[in-house]
């Protein structure tokens, strides 16, 4: 029945809170594709091989994070048939129009477990690559890859309490496979759950903490590891607050770098990582081993990768 | 829901006319894993990251082309539910015990309009790929990543008339989607359709052959163009013969090399191409444009890609 | 001491036919960067990292092939001292003042056995590459890497009689190393012979061929195998005409590609290659392992490129 | 003329305080080729792609550092006509016959104004890298390439005082290029000083120390920026100790790890940087924009990478 459900996190909206230093750090620096600015300013990105109308929203705020993530779902019948099952779970769920969300269908919003607002959506309009879908060759417009030259928005880790809650939301209501976790091993209780729903080694994934709807990081994918050198160059270029440079996850083995927005919002650039298969046994990392698991090439443990978040 | 049903080729069964020949080439040249010689003197290998026991098994025989293929499908329900299915689809369908084939749980077999025979399973004995899954780190035994550092068996293609019988199978009965498709420009009828029930851009496709049951060959994922300029160092090193050399396809954006067993069965190693998901519109090539879409570096056909197969 | 003596190939003079596509060609596609046009109608560029004014001049004629090329040397000293052993080895030296040809010092001008005119200069106009030389971080303005991404133009191969005469000219006079050489198995006579001054496995190369004078092709180096599947790609998109798409040369061991520009002069991107000393061993290439000696990943000998030059 | 006079960084002595484990370190995990062990226990290694010897030699010791380093020189006139150059500049030089360094010819022996002795010889026994010299292919055999991946050894850093006297040394005795320098942006005063006899940017280096013969680290060559990754995993998997992860270095532009042999002497893994020529101006970085000059992909400065060495 290939991929069915919710397909991929489809957009994040972030607050900022200087709307110039962040449309320099998005689009000229990172080179995302502006698609829109709307009436309320909000401005809208895409990725490049995104066929999608957007997948980033920035909105200016006193204070960063964000307001809300949403998954894109195979089909309109996907959100009539999730509605019940996620009311039935026990979060309240509120129906919104289509184009209430600018260039989106109907979305169904919720609060998760741990605090943050989810909505689902399975239309969007579609602005395409610049190649179309008959004889398309294999790269875009000159210009078109730029900066960082992202492909796709990837993954969200999100940080909160009730990340088991979340959990279960994740695998028997939205029936995605936990790919990975981290645990405490003395305790055993989860650290951070990592949730698969395609072949990559993760859609989504959630960090304990104290607070609720706090946000880590949102990830974008690069075609290689050439590509995460180059990124890196620009990040040092630009002067762009670095979180982790180049390293390898142990949890996913995606070659990876943690910056920071000018609002302090965490980004990462991601590139390689196993393939996923529902079929792929849950990974188990314990805090006996977290530098490895978190930073594979040199095993030290960054503590602000557990208390930095926006 | 994530990927249900079908989730990838899991078996390939090759015929070979030497298996010391095979075993070299596969084995030691490849770099292929041995897990089993079975009694019948039918070698069994796996790739260094696939958790199942094999994917690829060769047996000696009198002609080259494969026995059959199979997929790994979600559970066993998944057999039960699609069985019925196919029958009404009007193929016949013969159901094969566990224990049948080697390592191997219950499977459901039959026939496709284009001749070929494609086998269903949901078990198979998992052996690993040495890491394990309790802070397994990022790279297995020494000597586990070796020759062409394959990580996964990909996809295969195959030829016969009627591709688009099969298309109406792959479509409604197993849910996948047609990722691309080549058409002759003038006449529009299919010469090569292509299915994805991942985030792969295929799983498997179908080349319009007047003969049916032809192998045209089976592609193994490299991590990265890196890796792929190796295994061509060392396809020139032995002196495995070369259909084309590094390229890529139009088709997927894959980066590909073409070589042959010393049989003449065709094999790939891959890289790269995009990431595909179900709400991806169908790519469309046409012969007006059969150069880009099969070798989009130097826009050559090559006729015997159309023309040779096992 | 260093490097002394002759430093690299500083100055290629093309031939082309048509100015605008040659313009299309070596600029906007290729991405070399125009440094002027002079009230001759020559257009001069410089790859994005070279710091003199130019190494590529393009010049409209009735037919392809380069009008001279040229070393730069060391210093003006050098040029004092090479004047005469040029001459004592039997090759009448011109003299040609600064400013002749523009942005470049006094030249010395001598006709080679095979044929070519050869030049040496000490002097060019400084252009640099946006970075200066206090602080200058690692990478350049925005736009300056762009096209196929070439670093420097690297070497030369050029065909003519006399190969040998050429080769005691370039090792007694110019003390340069024969890195590698082809020959004939039976006779073995050298088809061709390959020099370096420097730690490139190359700077020049000389083919036999019955002809005087005649251009085989000028390369340009690339940082990285990614850069080349770049290039490789913009080639296709462009629909440049390829002559051998991505391969390894068993001489030298660069990674390659060659293609023709508009007026049928081939041009070759070029990258890793073993790092050459003056203490390596010349090593040699017999024509019964001509295939791998050219083209070492397919190992299929390309006549055309023993008889197609311009 | 060529490179002429010192080649290269042929040998580095180290002190290890533990053969067992610096075997391990540099045999079996970095991959360097075990060449010889002498009577005195020393052990000698070669990386692959080195045709001489050795270049690196470990002796148990009761502390880490080096006793010597080695430039091979262009030929044995060249020692004669060095040797009193370098009596001339002021140096006791001292001469050691052939075979007293075991595969070695005679040397000229110096201690530098830093404190450091120096070594020049012109010969050592040849073994080659399994490739010949004649049809040798493009790939060693099977194992010769293993562990990181390193294809020579390529330059060191030391420490000590009196580093402008080196400078006059290196540039108007050995001829060598200031490739680059860092210099205190108030004092003006040199930190460090890059020499470069080739077209690598340095070949040694010196870094302003109060305390002479001081060793700040070895660098090893690697092909590519894939390679450096898979070092990067391996360092990471071996648990070795890792001083600054994955980078780019400002100066040279080069793509770096370092990392600890077991006894705290200073290892690096290094690839890409630019092409140097003896017509390249010196780059200068100042300590206003030291985090870039050092490590240009996050711009912090490590304190300990001025302060750690043996």
């Amino acid at each position: 029945m290939a991929i069915r459900g919710l397909l991929r996190v489809g957009e994040v909206a972030f607050r900022v809170m200087d709307m110039k230093l962040a449309r320099q750090h998005y689009g000229e620096r990172m080179g995302l594709i502006e698609t829109l600015e709307d009436a309320d300013g909000r401005v809208y990105y895409k990725t490049w091989d995104e066929l999608d109308h957007h997948s980033v929203v920035i909105r200016e705020a006193d204070r960063p994070g964000i307001d809300h993530f949403a998954f894109k779902v195979y089909d309109d019948a996907t959100l009539t048939d999730l509605e019940p099952k996620i009311e039935a779970f026990g979060l309240k769920v509120e129906r919104i129009p289509a184009g209430v969300y600018p260039k989106s269908g109907r979305r169904l919003s919720f609060v998760l477990p741990t605090g943050h607002t989810m909505q689902l959506y399975a239309e969007m309009e579609r602005v395409g690559n610049t190649m179309g879908y008959h004889n398309p060759g294999v790269l875009p417009d000159e210009g078109v890859i730029r900066g960082f030259r992202i492909e796709r928005l990837d993954h969200i880790l999100l940080g909160g309490p009730n990340i088991e809650e979340n959990e279960r939301l994740f695998t028997e209501v939205f029936e995605m496979s936990v790919s990975e976790r981290i645990i405490d091993a003395d305790s055993k209780v989860s650290m951070a759950i990592f949730f698969s729903g395609s072949n990559k080694p993760h859609d989504i994934a959630f960090q304990a903490q104290p607070d609720g709807n706090r946000f880590h990081h949102a990830s974008f994918r690069l075609q290689s590891a050439a590509d995460l050198v180059h990124a890196a160059d620009l990040i040092g270029k630009y002067r762009i607050p670095v979180d982790v440079s180049s390293n390898r996850h142990g949890v996913t083995r995606g070659l990876t770098i943690y910056f920071f927005d000018p609002s302090g919002n965490r980004n990462e650039v991601f590139t390689e990582g196993y393939m996923h298969y529902p079929d792929s046994p849950t990974i188990v990392w314990d805090t006996n081993d977290l530098g490895h698991a978190s930073w594979s090439q040199d095993n030290v443990v960054r503590p602000s990768f557990f208390t930095v978040l926006t």
